[in-house]
């Protein structure tokens, strides 16, 4: 049997046909259009699922369910996105409304999840707590217990980006103060680069910065590698942050392993060795075996392959 | 059938008798005097044992299991306590050596995820996600799922005590910087309090502590509560701590209810309100039902109850 993964993100719709490996046998996206009416981009995710169908060949009495990966605050039982800002639902009968479409059962999950799920069914090893962190605009994460999207009591679970890291620290997109999400996300990166950058008028980060046109999260490394002081103390912070975050979830959830995935996760060893450091050094348990701590290899197929899983 | 509970403190051993329920029959402590070798404060465990069921007079085949609730660092598994600082062991065979005396099934547990165990089954309310955190010489916790105590991989999660609060704050006994614990326990509260103290000559605080022959964990409260502003700022920032720490555990774990336990959960709603507040409007979920944060009700028996629940 097969699954249909859809991926709804504010730029793309990502959609493919999975089966049960976590294997993506074929994938399209078209653009999302988030600022029109939502029914008008379901139509869409569902044209999507039917034209995945009709090139594969497969017979639609062949596909179990389809999933679809949403952002913002999703009641999975329901089948509703509660609250999303990125593409504007409030209480948004999701999984109804895609059926009135395609008729197949239709299971949604918070997107963040999904990618968790998708990078646990691929790369996750069977570990029995899996925690994928995403450094992006945002800092995204999905828990996954024994295989299973750990969801809370309500289903709102799971968002690390906004466990404190400093008490009355700087105001997060959120609402409240001193988030990880503020200090270790791309975003915190690049506010943390153009700081520095600001303060060091020798830099090279500055010809780095006009090379590339812009300010970046990849501005800080490529100057530390190349022996710049000032964007070699911006990235040693910035490891700093998104460590101190990674054992306050390690202390919490003692997962198998911890994904770190999102463009900055491309930095690879150049970035994870001292995170991995600090953790070891840090962490509450000393004497039990440790965290894993590894860059992601799915990527963008994390969120289609995980919706399929649902 | 019954249970028999044992929690291993610092200063006493604690044991009953506990029913299906989570009802104690009967209970004894005696004193753990921890700088003896550990066979013998096991013997004294197992020696309290008998008697309790020789009070009871029940017969031994009504008992399915004896519980044990241990400081540091538990191998459930094996039954070894890995390491623990409090009583001082390492890699020592606490079931195997309770089972040379009494002939039953020994199962053990950290003392905390015991205690959350406890209050979880007398005043849980069958919560999906139940958390206890206990405020006192640290900052101890236990997370319960679906009635059962929350691992992790390891045997090692929900060491909330030691989640980050303040990236590069004040030192915590385990070694990292800025733990929750060196924020929110009743030791730091007592170190805020005499900071506070020192600074301010006229607070009625100097009076409550020569009165009472200390400084201790309800001098703040008890000043606050008479309008001495120096205390009630004491209070607010500790509040503040609090309930920073407890929003990181609601975002992370959206747990139905987060139960505060130790000494200061007695000043019960004039600690819990501000920390309610706070936890409500700055919780990343402000769309779905919301954490209950209320105070523990069982103190000492929760231990007992929780290991008879293993």
């Amino acid at each position: 049997m097969y699954n249909i993964g859809i991926d709804l993100g504010g730029t793309n719709i990502a959609a493919g046909i999975v089966d049960e490996n976590g294997q993506i046998l074929i994938k399209h996206s078209v653009p999302t259009y988030k600022e029109r009416p939502t029914d008008e981009i379901v139509a869409d995710m569902a044209s999507l699922a039917k034209k995945l169908i009709a090139e594969s060949g497969l017979n639609i009495t062949e596909f179990s369910s389809v999933g679809i990966g949403c952002p913002g605050t999703i009641d999975s039982k329901s089948g509703e996105v509660v609250y999303s800002n990125n593409i504007p639902m409030e209480h948004y009968p999701m999984a109804q409304r895609f059926k009135e479409h395609l008729n197949l059962p239709v299971i949604i999950d918070n997107d963040a999840n999904c990618a968790a799920l998708g990078e646990y069914t691929v790369n996750g090893n069977e570990a029995k707590v899996f925690i994928l962190i995403t450094l992006g605009t945002g800092v995204g994460s999905g828990v996954i217990i024994n295989g299973k999207i750990f969801h809370g009591f309500n289903g709102a679970a799971a968002e690390l980006g906004h466990i404190t890291l400093v008490s009355g620290g700087k105001k997060c997109t959120c609402g409240k103060e001193g988030c990880l999400e503020s200090y270790a996300s791309a975003t915190a990166l690049i506010e943390q680069t153009k700081v520095a950058m600001s303060a060091n008028n020798d830099s090279i980060m500055h010809e780095i910065a006009k090379n590339e046109g812009e300010v970046s999260g990849r501005t800080a490394f490529d100057a530390a590698k190349q022996g710049d002081n000032t964007a070699i103390e911006v990235v040693n912070n910035y490891a700093r942050y998104l460590a101190d975050g990674l054992v306050s979830i390690e202390n919490a959830f003692q997962p198998e392993v911890i994904a770190i995935g999102g463009g900055i996760s491309k930095e690879s060893e150049y970035l994870l060795k001292p995170v991995r450091e600090y953790v070891q050094n840090n962490g509450f348990n000393k004497y039990m075996k440790k965290t894993e701590i590894v860059a992601a290899k799915l990527f963008n197929d994390a969120g289609i392959i995980g919706a399929a899983m649902l």
